[in-house]
């Protein structure tokens, strides 16, 4: 294993840019390719098969570039497309569900958690399923929010449609008086401060952005895998030329990030 | 030609269907197949060069089948892909921006126009063009509604979101007192009821599926294309498996519609 290959990210679009950010910040002397799969955005809206072909051929081209460590940045193909990622590669594989059930493993004044995520995780009982293994006696509410990815993806994230949107998501959760709020999806981080404003303040925001890239920090130590590179590298692809994505990222990393290029998988 | 032939129709989703039912209406001798790309579905964020690949591909299959007719039940392919379309294939086509330019050639006292669609319709300027070349006194406005699509697709076309997103997307519109409002998207006649709520009364709609479909009664009246079969079918395929898109499928053609086969394109 060379260390200082770069870590492989992906995403259904720019979602997972947020958990980039978070790494780049976490583990400034690592190099990242990030995939953002625009070419079919959203994975929230298409069947498990197609999320799972999906992920599986990123992993593959990833897999060849080649990068030391894939990230999972998408909690839809986390939720669906683990396994089959795994079976697929030898590579090291990190999702978004794992380091959440982790961090609830060491609370034990959670007992009322809200979830919320596109249709297809939600659906997948993934997160209920992560977190009962390890902390059974939590109750989990769950609540499906399909128009946050389209509000962030159009550049709405903290447009007054935002604040009217959330609080129809987030009232069906904060009514059974919930501790803890998961945001399990890595869109949401970027209108987190409209989810901030519609919560009563004692709700806690557990992002999955952000607990990721912490995850990912120890994991690499752990196993001995950080990078001891000069000048790291970030290349940003996409499966298809998006005008939004491009917009979101050079916000996010600034004007020096690379020309986005476009990959055919 | 074999008159008897089914008419094809596509479009990136369930918007098209909208156009099916105005045509099982007015044209209730012929059979009809029906592809909604929902493995790509939206075409609205995607590269023209992506659009342009789906709805050449899904014309190839139609011409194979094969058709007497196809309909490009999709404003953001009619804009951006008619013409790739018509270098693929010699089978008939109608897109849903010339019905339009027909109907206002004969309007004479329309001088402020409003169009609504996608980005990708809005961005092309095809209606503007169309609509420029025979009445070029029309003033035109025009609002790209981004977030209609996935409202709709989420069935979430006549709850209180839809009425907050629609006067937003609306209002920009009414200031400039037009006169029309074109819904130019397949998508929009869905949610007719809320956008004939959020205009004032004196603002006419002309709903790009019910014109179409008049449009194509007289195109295969005047071509000699009319069938004379005594069981015309109907089958609907789509390129993912999609639970919205069935669900909405059979609440619009009832329950005696055949089952949704998935196709690979």
């Amino acid at each position: 294993m060379n260390n200082n290959l770069p870590i492989g990210i992906f995403d259904s679009g720019l979602g997972g840019l947020t958990v980039l950010k978070a790494l780049k910040k976490l583990l400034p002397q690592e190099s990242f390719i990030y995939i953002g799969d625009t070419a079919h955005v959203p994975y929230g809206n298409k069947s498990p098969s197609a999320v799972i072909k999906y992920s599986t051929d990123i992993v593959s081209y990833l897999e060849q570039r080649p990068v030391k460590l894939i990230i999972v940045a998408c909690n839809t193909a986390s939720s669906i497309a683990k396994e089959a990622i795994s079976l697929k590669t030898s590579t090291h594989i990190i999702d978004v569900i794992i380091p959440i059930q982790q961090l609830l493993a060491e609370q034990s004044s959670i007992n009322k958690i809200g979830i919320i995520g596109t249709h297809n995780t939600i659906r997948s009982h993934a997160y209920d399923n992560a977190i009962s293994k390890i902390q059974p006696q939590i109750t989990i509410y769950s609540n499906a929010c399909p128009l946050f990815v389209p509000i962030i993806e159009e550049g709405l994230y903290s447009h007054k449609i935002a604040y009217m949107i959330a609080k129809e998501y987030l009232e069906p959760l904060i009514i059974h008086k919930i501790q803890a709020l998961v945001l399990g999806c890595t869109h949401y981080p970027i209108m987190k401060s409209v989810i901030l404003k519609t919560l009563p303040k004692n709700i806690l925001l557990f992002d999955s952005a952000e607990i990721t890239a912490q995850f990912v920090r120890k994991y690499i130590k752990k196993n001995h895998m950080l990078s001891n590179i000069e000048k790291p590298s970030l290349q940003i692809l996409t499966t298809d030329k998006s005008i939004h994505f491009e917009k979101f990222a050079i916000k996010m990393f600034n004007e020096t990030i690379k020309p986005i290029s476009i990959i055919n998988i």
